[in-house]
Formats: C-alpha cells, sequence, structure tokens
C-alpha cells in the first residue's frame, strides 16, 4: 500500500532541494514508498512523485496486477507494452505531474541506460536522487524498530544454531546453504544477503564470495549474515574458532573485540558516524594493526543491507535517534585469517545505543563432537 | 580471466559507434569479458575498456582481490578507499585509457546515480552502452552452446522431478522451495532466476511473484524455471495438471502448444525476431485469445536470462547462427488461469532450429499418489 505520510513527507523533501519530481525505480526506496518489493530488470518500472504529492506509476503491462495489488491508493498508472518501449509511457507520466521541463532525481533502482534514454526522449534535468529519502528512512519509526529488533535477535539464534552445526570437513558452502533455513525456521522471512562463510585464510577477504574450501580444525570461521523480518534486515558478524586459537589469533580477536566494544561505547548524544568510526578504529591502529583494516566501520540497515548513515571518516553528522547501523570492525591477515565482529545498534531517543545483537562477543568454539 | 579475443572485438565494435571508451559495471557483459560474475552495490568498481582494447579497472579496497583474482591479465587497477569515494579513480582510469573529454558508454550494470556522480566530476559525454556487447555475445560459440544445451537438458529433468513431486495441498512456496535443490542435484550450478510457481488463478499474472497459494484438486499450475551452468542459463516454462483439466482448459492448453510449435517453425535462414512473434502470435490471435497474450514473444538466453536477440514486433534483423533464444506464447485468464509453454531454441549454421528443452510440450498431469 502506498504509505501516504510517507509521500507527504517526501513531497516536502522535494520542495526543500527545488526538486520537481522523484522517479524510484524498484529498489527500497519504493518498498519504503509503496510496499512494493522488486528488482531492476530490463523492463522499466517504477513510481514518479512531484512536489505536491501527486503520484504516477509506470509499469509493462506484464506488472501492472502486480504494481496495482501492492500501490492501491490514489496512483495513476502509465502502461507500456513490449513493442512501445517505456519512454513514452514515462513522458506521459512526467507530463500528468507537470514535470515535464523539470528537475527530476532519479533514485538508486534506476538503470544509467534507462536515463539516458529517458533524457535523450524527453526535455528534464536529471539529478542523482541516491540520498532524497534519507532523511525519511534513516530515522527509524517505533513499528520498524520492532522489526529490526526481531530480525537481530532472529540472526543471534541462527549464529547459536551454527555454532552446533559447523565441523571439521564441511565445505564452507555445506554451512552456506544451512543458513536460510535456518533463517526461516526461526521466523524470519529469508535472508537479506547471501551470507559468507569464509574459514582460514579465506577471512582476509572482507567480502569473500567463495565457498569451497573445506573446514579443518583449528581454522578461523568468518560468518556475515542476515535476515529479512518483514522487509527489514538484521546484518551480524562473528568470527568462531574450530578448537584452540593460536596466541596470534587470540590477540587479534581480543583487539577486534575492543574496538567493536569501543565503538558502541562511542555512540553517545550529538556524535557522528566520524566519531564512531575513530572510535573503533583507534583500538586496532593502536595496536599496530591499522593497515589490515582498510574499509569503514559500518553502515546503516533497514529495508536496504546498507544505507544511510556510513559509519565513516568524513561523516560529520551528528547520529539521531531512530538511526539503526552497523559497528563491524575487523583485521584482515592475507594468508592467513580475518577476524570481525558486529552488531547492529539503534540510537534511542536519549541518544545512548541499544545493541541488537545479544550472541556474545567473547571467543566463542564452535561445540565438538563427543 | 580476462577474454582477450572478446575485448579485441569489443574494442572493434567502439571504433564502429565512434565510442572512446565503455564502462561495464556489474554484470553480465563483466562476466563475458572478464569472468567477474558479481552484482551492483553502492560501491561503484567495474572495468574500463577503450577502442584500443586497453583496460582499467575501478574497484573498492575490500574488492581488489576478488577482482584481481577473477580478472588476471593484462589490466590496469584504480583503487579506493571507503572515505575517498570513488569518482578520482574513475577519472584517473579514464586519463590512463586516454577517454577523458571523450564519448564513453555505460553498459546496464551501471547505476544512474553514480553516472551523474561521474558526468559531475569530470568531463565526458556519456552514452548508453546497453547493447554495445550485444552483437558479440548473441551469437554463441560452441564452447557456449554445449553449456546451454547441458542447462537445457538438467531443466528438463527439474521439471521431470516437479511432476512427481507436486501434490494437492502443498503451498506453491513448498515447490519452489525445492526447485534449487533439484537443480543442483542434476548438475547445475544454481538457479538462473527465482523459479515462479503460479498456481489456479495465479496463472493469469505471467510473472506472479507470489508463494502463498495451496494447491488445489483440478488446478492449474504454471512452472517457469531455469539453471545456470558456468554462467550459462536455462529458461523453461510448463503449465502442469492437477487432475483432470476442464474443457476450456484442454482448448486453451492446445492453441497455446500449437502457437509454441509454430514459433519454432518460423525460425528458418532469414527469419527475423519479428517473424517468430507472429506466428506464435497468430495462432493465438485467429483463436480469438488476442487480449490474453500481451507480451512478447522470447527473449535471447546465455550469460543473462533476458538478453538480445528479443522476439518482438519490430525485430526485423535477420537472426544469427548462435542466437539462442525463448520462444514462450501464453494466455492469461485473469482469475481463471494461465497457460505458457516455453523452450530455448538455437539457431543452427544453416538458420534452421535446435530446440533446448525435450520435456513433451503435450498435456501433462502431476503424478497421482499411489
Amino acid at each position: 500500500m502506498i504509505k501516504a505520510k510517507r509521500v507527504s513527507a517526501l513531497a516536502l523533501e522535494l520542495q526543500k532541494r527545488g526538486l520537481d519530481a522523484i522517479y524510484l525505480g524498484p529498489s527500497t526506496d519504493l518498498e519504503y514508498i509503496g510496499e512494493l518489493d522488486t528488482h531492476p530488470d530490463e523492463r522499466v518500472r517504477g513510481l514518479l512523485i512531484n512536489k505536491n504529492a501527486r503520484l504516477a506509476a509506470i509499469t509493462p503491462l506484464l506488472y501492472k496486477e502486480e504494481m496495482r495489488n501492492a500501490f492501491r491508493g490514489d496512483v495513476d498508472y502509465e502502461e507500456w507494452n513490449d513493442h512501445e518501449g517505456f519512454t513514452e509511457a514515462f513522458r506521459r507520466a512526467l507530463s500528468r505531474l507537470g514535470a515535464l521541463g523539470g528537475k527530476v532525481a532519479f533514485n538508486d533502482g534506476v538503470r544509467a541506460v534507462d536515463m539516458l534514454a529517458i533524457c535523450g526522449a524527453m526535455d528534464i534535468q536529471p539529478v542523482s536522487g541516491a540520498d532524497v529519502l534519507s532523511p525519511l528512512r534513516s530515522r527509524k519509526e517505533e513499528d520498524e524498530l520492532v522489526l529490526m529488533r526481531r530480525a537481530g535477535a532472529i540472526a543471534d539464534g541462527v549464529v547459536e544454531k551454527l555454532r552446533m552445526f559447523i565441523k571439521p570437513g564441511m565445505q564452507e558452502r555445506d554451512v552456506a546453504k544451512v543458513i536460510p533455513d535456518f533463517f526461516r525456521e526461526l521466523g524470519a522471512d529469508g535472508v537479506s544477503f547471501a551470507p559468507i562463510v569464509a574459514s582460514g585464510p579465506n577471512g582476509s577477504m572482507p567480502h569473500y564470495g567463495g565457498d569451497r574450501r573445506v573446514i579443518e580444525e583449528n581454522d578461523v570461521i568468518l560468518l556475515d549474515l542476515g535476515g529479512r523480518c518483514m522487509g527489514y534486515c538484521s546484518d551480524m558478524t562473528r568470527t568462531l574458532f574450530v578448537g584452540e586459537p593460536t596466541e596470534e589469533q587470540k590477540k587479534v580477536y581480543e583487539i577486534v573485540k575492543q574496538a567493536q566494544a569501543a565503538g558502541e561505547a562511542a555512540v553517545q548524544p550529538g556524535s557522528t558516524g566520524q566519531d564512531i568510526d575513530r572510535a573503533a578504529r583507534k583500538v586496532i591502529s593502536d595496536a599496530g594493526y591499522g593497515e589490515n583494516f582498510f574499509n569503514r566501520v559500518g553502515h546503516g540497515v533497514g529495508l536496504a543491507v546498507h544505507e544511510n548513515p556510513y559509519i565513516i571518516e568524513g561523516n560529520d553528522k551528528p547520529l539521531e535517534p531512530g538511526n539503526v547501523f552497523s559497528i563491524e570492525p575487523g583485521v584482515y591477515l592475507p594468508g592467513k585469517f580475518g577476524v570481525r565482529i558486529e552488531n547492529l545498534v539503534a540510537v534511542r531517543s536519549d541518544g545512548t545505543c541499544e545493541t541488537l545483537n545479544k550472541f556474545p562477543r567473547e571467543l566463542t568454539k564452535v561445540a565438538r563432537r563427543n
């Protein structure tokens, strides 16, 4: 259903930025405004919203039922046929909203090739709409927080189940394969991203994409996973040990644990994304591993797994109540192993930190065969 | 690994079109050129290729190992850090290739918001690169056809397994859930898209996205599914019956079956996508169901599930040997049921049709309990 309150807030945001309209392609923005959960493909569809909160949808005939079922509400539809192409429908929609010739933002669900086709076929001034909805989306309301807490608790449960499940001799993919099932068993609608199961030296690639290595005795295993509750995502990382860690592994784990805790402790009234990044990073740099932690400390999470606010050097905007983001420092030692610990946190109305993941941060070994 | 022969062919294509360079974001184009199988996200990465076949990659530090492992070969890398942003790395890459100020194509893996950031930060003339690689990709070579035949045979096997598996009382999602497992059991690397299991009246939405309906006695079930072999996709639809079809269902099924056969028969030396579309569509229109078949008859398939050539009114380009595409007419009766039959076919060197799916087109019922 179209969320009228959010449309009004978005229209105000357009006015503030001097925009005539925004076009939302398939994306979590569209899910946020109209509860349409869909993915970009080569058939253009989306929603135009103008500064007076009027709505016009563009849809291929093929998807019109799906779109009408999702949106309901007060929307004009412009449909197009495979053999006509979409640009004329887009022009009619823009014209209905009085935005032809105007300044039109495109969100991150729009492909460059489609925007170029639009700009070639009609008179508009295109601008980036990457962050237009961020001020709305990054301040979660209570009903959104309820879902994020639930998603976080389920992720905790999945890590606990994995602690019991993982055994040496399994391939990484054997572990990855059960994660969606574990999420569903515990009540999630599915996973929020393809889980990362990075064992041994693979843990040194923060976004490792493989799955074939066989887990061995004394491996370090990095598990990065998340599920979805009514669209809202969890995102959590724990690094588990198969057997006894080495002295180096214990030392690195302790540093990352302290860095993660320092990040959470830095969530205070008035603190910025940059403050959190610096607080966590300082622990790692002071311990001499600064070069082995080369990415941001965290990112916002909500309907998208990555959204505002970003917890990164250069983000000097004060955090706001309702912000939800990850704090996920790591140390990555190429050819050896990697350690990352990631919790989601929410900023309370008083500016303090609520941690959405309760699985212990302490060094944890997988359960042994008895 | 970077495919040098394909890079050379692409460079010639750029020269022919008066382009200085093309930028490939995460997409099947990138898989085709560099064997990097990845998805768009908010961290920009991709490959620039200039008209002299020089290569420069843009990558966040986070993904640099993954990208180097995929590409190997003769590529310059421009890396960027989360806190710097990507535009400076992009400018350095363009400058290395002598394409600053030039005409640069963007492929369909690039987001509009990122292209706008690039255009705002440096001097280039952006153009759509949606179809630049199509002339190469749509003419499959023998090693590609081998994989597509295998993917097709596996899809046949999955439909046969589903014929035995589906029983009244299951939810659509119970069926959808086993499809990835069936594909893997039969040797695919995974599914090529989220399968459609549309039962009863849900079959009237050609791209139905739900999964909750309970399958009942005498339902019509539309199954649209595909798997992947080394990147290459199958895409196949069969409509199965639970119990005895009604007279109307039998009649509609027969029409769709004849339309599908007419499409395949129209694949002849010199025929165009439009010819195939018309041949299949005519059977349905002549039977009085023209309004219940409102989308194109088919689309190319390869590394992408939807690619050139499109089998559609208006495509008057003659088909070429090595083209692989779907022929998938359907009749969709809102509130009642839908029937679609889809095979992939390849154009042989003599211009005739090789069908990649062997599961019978004949009306088929699911197996009964004992």
